[in-house]
This record gives C-alpha cells, structure tokens and sequence, in this order.
C-alpha cells in the first residue's frame, strides 16, 4: 500500500478525474477504485473528486488516489451551518480542494482566504480560471494548481484551441512559476489528453469525457496510461 | 438496534442537535454517539446535524438518530460541481435536511423545488424561517417542519419571547395544520427547552446550549430527558 | 396632465411594459413616451419598467405610467454601497418595484422584508414566483402583485399554458384574495394578452413581445388597447 | 464650465467623495454640488459616488466632478432584469464605476470582464480589494485604481497602518505600475488624508469621515484643499 504523503506537492504531469455530480454511490466507488488502483499501478499523481457528502467514502477506501473536494467556503470551525470547512475536509482524508469552480464562485477575497486556510492545514488547491487574464490573477493567490478552461467549453465537445493553451501556460508561468497548470473542457479521449500535454500542460481534468463515454473505466485507464507514458517520456510523446 | 425506517414522520415532541460547524472529527462523534444511546433509550425522535462531510459517518455509526444535512442545494444529480443533492444524501444514510438556514438562504423557487426533490428521494425537510409571517409563506410549501427562530436571536442568550412562541405556532398552524414547529435560538437549559415545549412547540434544536455549555453531553442529556418526560405526560409538564 | 396618486391601489385590469435592459437611452425614452400618452388616453393603469440608472429619467417626464423600478434591495438607506433602497426610489419618483425576479432571486426572508420597506415608503409591489404553489407562499407576504410565471417559459415563443394561467390564479386568491395576479411570459400579440385576461389574469406583462416585435410602438398601442377595451367591457371580451 | 473629457485618464493625486447610502434626494445633492464647486476651484480629479437610482441627477446637475457608480454588473444590454449595465451608465454621464466592492463582491471571471466592458465604452474602473495580495491580483486585470482597504476596516475609526499602506502600494505597483492606488478605510480628518498622500496613496477616498462629520461639506472641503495642495507641493507636504 502506497503510503499518504502529508502536505505533498503534486508532480506534472498529473490526472484529474472529476466525475462531478454525475456519479454517486456504487457508480462513483467503482470508478474509484479503478482509479486508486492506476494510481498504484503508474508513478503519476492521480487526483479525484467527489461529492462532499462521498469523500469520506471514497478516502477511507482509495489509498493512491489524491481525494479531492469538488468545494470548499471560506469560513473556520464554528458558528457556521451547511458549509465546507478545512479542518473537517483534512479530518476524513481529503488532500486537496477545487476552489472557484464555476458552480462555486467565489469573490476574490474569500478565494485568497479560502487558499491560505486549505495551506493551514496540509490541502492542495486548484483554482478554476475562466480566461488567461483571470489565471495569471489567481496565480498570484500562490494555489498549487490554476486550472485554465473557458466556462464556455466546460461540457462541449471541443478541447481549447492550441493558442489559447500555450498562451495561457505560458501567461501563468510568467506570473507564477511555481504554479501547475491544468487543462480541461471537450476532452474526448486519450489523443485529447495526449495533444494538451505536448502543447505543455502540466496536468489534465476530465469529467465528461470519460462519464458519457460508451466504457467509462476503459476511457479513463486509457488517458491515464497516456499520461504515464509522457511522464516517463516528456516531450518526445 | 433500531430498524432504520424509511420515509418514516417525524413525531412531536421531538429534539435536535445541531452542532452546526463547532464540532468536527472525533468531538462531533463523541457528541452524536451519546445522542444515539439517548436516541435508542427514549422513545422520542432525535436529529442530530452534521457538517456535510462527515454525515456518512455519523450514519454509519448511529443507528437510533436520524442523520440530518445541515444544507442541500436545488440540483439533481449531474453536471454540477461541489454542491449538495438529495440521491446522494440518501445513499450515505441521511434521513433529514435543513433548508433555508441563515447561512444557506435560498431563493423561494430553489427552497419549494428543493423540498420536492428531497421528498422524491425520501428525505425530511426543516425549513427555517426568520418570523411568523416568513413561516407562514413557508409552511404553504409542504415541509414537515419549520424551524422558526429570528435571525438576531440565533447564538444570542436569550430564547425567543413566549407572545413570539405562541403566536408564530398558531400562524404557522393555521395555514398548514400538519406542519411541525421546531423553536430555537438562545436556548441554555433543560428549562428553556421545557418552557418552549409548554408553550407549544412540537419540537426543539439547540446548539450553542450544548456545544458551548461547560459538559456538552450531559447538557445535551438533561434536555433530552425533558422532551421524553415531556412526550409521555404531554402538557402537565 | 393626470396627478400621481400617493399610494395608489392598481386596478385590474393593467398592463406592464417591461423592456428589461433590452432598451435604454433614447430608444426607452421613446417607448417610454409612447406608453405615457397611452396610458393618458386610456383609464387603466400602466406600469413602465426601466434600468435602474434611468428610472430618474423616465419619472421626471412620464407623469402618467406608474414608474416601476427593476429590482430593489432589503438595505436601509446608510452603510451600504451599490444597492437599491427604498428611500431613494421613493425620492425620483418610482411608484413600484419588481422583487425576486429570476434575475435577482431574494430569500424568503429578505423578500418579506423588502416588501415592508416598500410599503413604508409607499411604494407598490410585484413579486415573482416560478410555481402556483410558489405563488401561494408569497401571496402570504401581502404583495400588491404576484407575477406567476414559470421560469422555463420567460423570453419563449409560447404564453403559459390555459389550465396553468387558471390553477395558478385560483390558488394564489384562495391564499389571500386582496393580491393581484399578473401573467407573463411568452405573449406575442394582442390576442395573448386577451387570452390571458379572458382565463382570469388581473394584469399582463410583456418583454420580448414588444421590444423584439417589428414594429415595438405599434405592438404595445394594439397590446393596451385589448386591455382597455377589456376593463370597460369585461368578460364578454 | 469645465469640458467633459471622454476616457479621461485620473491624475493623482485624487480625491473619492463617496456618501455610499447614507445620503441621497436634497442631502446628496447638496454634498454633489459643493464638491462640484471645489472640482471646478481646484486642479484635482474629484471623483463622486452616488446610489445608482440618483447618478443621472448628479450627472447632470454637477459638470466637474467624475460621478461614479457603486457598482456595475458583468451584464451586457440585453434580456436581463435590475442589473447594472456599462452602456446605460455611459449614457447618463457617469464616467467611472467602482467594483467589487465588500457589498457587492464579484468573482474574479465576472470582475475581469466587467472592467473590459467598463473599458469598452470608456468608463474608469475602480477595484476594491481587501489586502494587498488580494490588489495585486486584481492589478492584473487592468483596472484604473485599486482600492486596498481591509474590509474590517470599513467604517472604522482608524486609517490603514503606515507599513500596510506602503507594502500594500509597493505590492501592487510591482505587479502594475500603470495601476493607481486609493486608500481609505477609517479617514477622520484631512490630516488623515495627508499622512496617507505622504505614504505614497495616489488618492484617498472618504465615506463615514465626511456623511458623518460634524459639518460635512466643511470637511469635505479640507481634505479637498490638503489633496490640491499635494498636488501642487508633492511630497513636501
């Protein structure tokens, strides 16, 4: 069994598997499992997301996977009701969060707390950028990782176009060199996940291409093992 | 053990504990298996809250409560990310939601669709209201119980005054007369839990009384056996 | 020029021009003027939406629509910066306000709560509600109006379907009789906005109906005439 | 009478009036037209905030002065209802608008495009931010001014400290040297204002130090003079 590394930094190129609320229950543990056994299997960093009320669930049982909350507020332990907090998210095994996604907005502000509070006790953060403008914004709020998708493609069936791929890394990097980027949106399959790697993402997120795919589990293991490959290989891919 | 019952009603008079975000990870266990000894022992309907993230193992472990989400939102399940939907809360072993808190405030279309969603699945429903008039508006909406408490009294030391009480139970009543009414705010002993029981309510929630008091569990104990005295003598109380 | 009541009560049946922020500037103006001589000429009462920032504008030269803000905010006038308040619409002439529309949901609470700060200041209300059963929750809160219609249905082809408009209507007066319902939604023509009156409607609304028609002016003129000729004429329309 | 300049760009030093809504009708007209005095008397930029309902009043009444918006949505002209949009400011003669204000917070992807379309019809922006790796972010995206001021210090009875206010300007500048820096947050007195110019504030905005002054327009007065003799002096004031 792999052992959890506390406060660990994620390593490029990573994976993100982000069944959303499209998964619960016996689907969702399914998924992971299969996830946390490539996560054993392939020396790549393997995150993956849950509902908030699952990730208790899929941590207790996924030791190679980094679970990820999908959300998580800006508020301490205490007199607050109904939300997400760090200490409770640290507490169940969770070891990173997605913040500022764009079902979650968050103000600037609260965004800069949120990420100082998740470091506080040990989470990793993403943090969601609508445009390359708004990454290198957040890449000043020092998250581990900006993922870099225009809301518009999020569900579509179109990756980024290359343009906007390189100038975003690279418009990041330039702010924050220490920040992993991410890409995500109209991911279809291995060759998608292939091409935003050679453009230079640091990581890939995938929600619908692999839930709506015909075999979800085959689709995943084939992005991952893609991913893989280019770990060991770097550009050459 | 208990049978677990599904879609079962909720009974006056009837307790709840809400630590709310006070308590989490073993404090938060402590505090909910002694609820669920209580809860096994006397025959009155306990819900006891938890943060969302660790409502499934509340569930798990306490068999005699029922596990209560201190918020859910208005979506089904789907391409949604980081909220909170009913299937799910269903799945983990979640029997009851609190809708419309201070720190959760829905909009009225999102709370009347939210209850119909949570019905769909089997869930109870707390509505909060913030004055007599905002319950009766709510009660039209068919949960099984408002929770009527304003804003400015919550965390105060002080419970609402008995005109408050009496008249927003008959208001609420009135427009819908198989509504319970749960009373809350500044409640701090066994006798102010008393006094709102005699002064009609079908039920009553407390945190800061418990959370806050120098022995939270034997605190928590003493108001449970007044709803119990009180749910067998009824009003001679 | 006709005097503008304090406080006055609508009359059923009204008419309300909504151009949303579809207009502003000189082509408002434009339509803004039109439906002032209209509502000169005819003795029913007609509400004119405007943006906020010109709603000043719109009740210094339109002396005979009852001047309708946009949306307004449960704030007092004080420590609060960009929002809405009573006082101040008061204050340039607005005579009523749209609350809790689509675009601006309000919690129950700051909903009830607005209402009475309208109230107040003498100002109208129309509150919006997405269900019947909706409807009937605000009903509870003592708006002048409620505007039932589904949210699925506004900016569409298609007005609200004949048992919807009636069930709708009925419950709402069953809740509280003094309220008065608007229909909207979906209407393109004079003949809907008789159609509507004719199912039972107090008043119409109209958006796209106008501002997208060919020829605007003349689509409102034909739209307030129907509800004219409605008002002295009655049912046998 | 002063020509309205389009797209103006600000000069520091400035000066912000900024009566939020403590005042409106006679009393912030009153305020506009002394501070529109001291616009035309003193070589300075006075910019002037006004609830959104009254901004076409003060547009028109007072040529001198900047009038400002509290608040502007990321909404373009359209099927929208009681939002804020650009085009609609820019036609009744406001010439800048504040955003994201503690109020009104905004994400950082709605923020980001609202100074664009800010921008595209030739209004200033100025963005408020809580700290100041919270300005440098916001710097990022292109805003006029920034506004660094700690949210718990609104209202307050005490100006930013000395080593706050210089690292916050230092912080900013670093990241955008174009960007303009305000400083409010606990002003009492010109003397106030003064030692935040001397600490290198490009300009100083005032709410509670002048709506809640012995003698406003006094006051405002003062600040005005100590904000044009900078002006004249630099820093040997």
């Amino acid at each position: 069994m792999a052992v959890r590394l506390v406060n660990k930094k994620i390593k490029a190129p990573f994976f993100v598997v982000n069944p959303k609320s499209f998964l619960f229950g016996e689907s969702l543990m399914d998924l992971a499992r299969h996830a946390d056994q490539l996560a054993e299997e392939y020396p790549i960093d393997i995150l993956f997301t849950a509902p908030l009320t699952e990730l208790a669930i899929v941590a207790k049982e996924c030791q190679n996977l980094i679970v990820t909350a999908q959300h998580m507020d800006n508020i301490e332990c205490g007199d607050s009701m109904g939300r997400v907090f760090a200490e409770s998210l640290k507490h169940i095994g969770v070891q990173a969060v997605v913040l500022n996604h764009a079902d979650n907005p968050m103000s600037c502000s609260d965004l800069s707390k949120a990420i100082q509070r998740a470091k506080d006790v040990g989470l990793l953060t993403i943090v969601c950028a609508d445009s390359g403008q708004e990454g290198q914004a957040l890449a000043v709020l020092g998250p581990d990782i900006v993922l870099a998708e225009p809301t518009e493609l999020i569900g579509s069936h179109q990756i980024s176009d290359r343009n906007y791929v390189i100038s975003t890394i690279e418009k990041i990097k330039k702010i924050n060199p220490c920040v992993l980027v991410e890409q995500g949106a109209g991911i279809r399959s291995a060759q998608d996940v292939a091409e935003l790697l050679r453009l230079g993402a640091d990581g890939v997120g995938v929600t619908s291409g692999i839930v709506k795919a015909e075999k979800p589990i085959e689709m995943m293991k084939e992005m991952i093992e893609v991913v893989a490959i280019y770990g060991k290989k770097g550009s050459i891919l």
